[in-house]
């Protein structure tokens, strides 16, 4: 792909690369940055020069609005490495367009697209060294936006910063991923922020995790809030469940966000003829379904994991063990998909870009 | 009151004071701050040694939780100055212990209470000749937690700040306001965290908030996510409605911040004989008094503003005007109040700390 016009960068690199200290075979997801980021104010109702610049912190003031008011929204997306060296991106204007929609209910301005995307791909171009070949390698890119305008009163700031950071990454394996369902608490309110990458959905599901994570479970399966009835999704995947031969998984709404895998999995289930159907699946179609064994997966489905296959879920007191299948439609899916972001499959989606 | 032992506390204060530049007369809330802060870091599972010292920006880094994941909450209170210059504060332990609520839902680590209210008494003592003297007059603090720890993964930080600022105001006068009742939007989930002065609740307000003042609306009032029929508070006030001559308020719950001054209001309406009855108002009570008469006033409750009479609302392109009363209980009751914030009047609750 042609690199966006970016009409005006500024460009300082390091000559300190710490890119020899990195072990790359023992990577904690989300712990290791690259030597480089992207930096871009907003002042006085405009975009100023995005600078790429040598990774390290900055200075903010103790009054910054993203403190006290979590004015802040990210992306997570990855890049791959193909045989022929080439860096690769999975759909990055999904991203995109979810970050400025993100943006705009969180009441701060759009970021330009040749500052978001222009400026990402002279980022990446910098920091290929640390994307490594080989399937499971990625590099995770994490633009993010937060309101460094000062003032302790609840009101927009007038002053934002956009960044880019990239984290190399190993394919995120979580060990045997059991969920359970949220009958208290919740994550997004109808006519909330559910359905953006704000930061504060995020943190709001740290206390609930830590209270499930003591009874076994690695994550929640959120329901609606109002009734506790409607499976919706997990702390950063959309969910999908098998019950005979058909995939289900819950419409976007204000309260779910708009998954960039979870899209790519239903188009290419319908590819591989799978049954997918969009509908809310009810709790106790869930329990039911398990008992009368015709549940046959559960999977998380989000950039970070690519395919999470859960192996069973808890719901009041009651433990349910899905059962060991041999075609698993998650692993087939999680297959086609990962082939096709490492470019080891052709992508007649039409969706990965070339930096 | 004593002091709250404070083991040890670093003080570094500076030669420069800003004070004399500050016109006293002419504050936009929230944007001035004194020339000290207070400062604990949490790391390694406890807190370290509490510093006061210049007030500046502090260097952060990218990936810093705070502003993926917005774990981050914050206090609102004021200290005022009486006759005989002595400071005073109003129901501290109220907000100390809220604060620490706050932080047990966001899963951070709870404040000691000689870092929060030794170090603030220490603070005040410093900074005592930014509170001035006469009503209207206060300093506001801003206590406020972020996590400072790094990694771009969503799951709690292992590291916190804990932070005091202190910004002196006026009494915060925002002219007539007129709200609209929230038919779609909301800021708060059955099993979220909105009892919790949480940052993310704050930014979630800002954009429905701006369609609001696009309409000539001030402010919000808050329904129930699940079913719009029930008034619950504002962006930072608790609200109160008087049908005839009886007050009421919403009762709080997971959805509503328990708010210190809604809690003074109905203590001190019940000393002066006011009826005030605690439970949830429906819109459509409140349209049909409205519509009879029975409607006399409704009044925001928060720190900021104390009492914040309200001159009209909106539902559903409908404009409600309130009447001109001449016995106004709004007015009486924050009389009463700022008369005990500001030792005019005998404190018989005991809810004045000197410092
Ligand atoms: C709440 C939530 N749901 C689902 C997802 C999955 O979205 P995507 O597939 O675009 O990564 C994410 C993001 O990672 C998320 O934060
Ligand atoms: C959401 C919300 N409601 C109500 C209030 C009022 O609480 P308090 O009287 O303790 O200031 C606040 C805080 O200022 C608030 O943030």
């Amino acid at each position: 792909m042609e690199l966006k016009t970016l009409s005006d960068l500024e460009i300082i690199t390091t000559s300190n690369s710490k890119i020899n200290e990195v072990d790359f075979e023992n990577l904690t997801f989300g712990t290791v940055f690259t030597d480089h980021m992207l930096v871009c104010d907003f002042e006085n109702g405009k975009w100023e020069k995005p600078v790429i610049k040598p990774y390290a912190p900055f200075l903010i003031d103790p009054s910054a609005k993203v403190f006290h008011y979590g004015q802040a929204i990210f992306e997570g997306m990855k890049a791959f490495k193909d045989e022929q060296d080439d860096v690769w991106l999975f759909r990055p204007d999904e991203n995109f367009h979810r970050f400025n929609k993100s943006a705009t209910r969180m009441a701060m301005p759009e970021v330009p697209e040749d500052v978001f995307m222009g400026g990402l791909h002279k980022l990446l171009e910098i920091e290929k060294e640390w994307v490594k070949k080989g399937k499971g390698n990625t590099l995770y890119i994490r633009p993010f936006m937060i309101a460094t305008g000062h003032g302790v009163i609840a009101a927009p700031s007038q002053s934002y910063r956009f960044m880019i950071i990239l984290s190399p990454a190993r394919a995120y394996y979580s060990g045997e991923v059991k969920v359970v369902i949220a009958e208290h608490f919740s994550r997004a309110a109808n006519g909330g922020i559910g359905a953006a990458k704000a930061a504060g959905n995020y943190s709001a599901q740290f206390y609930p995790t830590k209270l499930a994570n003591d009874q076994g479970y690695q994550q929640i399966i959120w329901t609606d809030d109002a009734t506790h009835t409607k499976l919706e999704e997990a702390g950063t995947m959309n969910v999908f469940f098998r019950i005979n031969d058909t995939i289900y998984t819950a419409p976007t709404s204000e309260r779910i966000l708009d998954g960039v895998t979870r899209k790519s999995v239903i188009e290419l289930a319908k590819k591989e003829n799978i049954n997918v159907e969009v509908r809310s699946v009810l709790v106790e179609e869930l329990i039911a379904a398990a008992k009368d064994g015709s549940l046959k997966e559960i999977f998380g489905a989000g950039t970070a994991a690519v395919i999470n296959p859960i192996v069973g879920f808890g719901y009041k007191e009651e433990y349910f063990e899905l059962p060991k299948i041999e075609n698993s439609m998650a692993l087939e899916i999680k297959e086609k998909l990962t082939n096709i972001q490492y470019k080891l499959a052709e992508d007649t989606f039409g969706w990965t870009v070339k930096i």
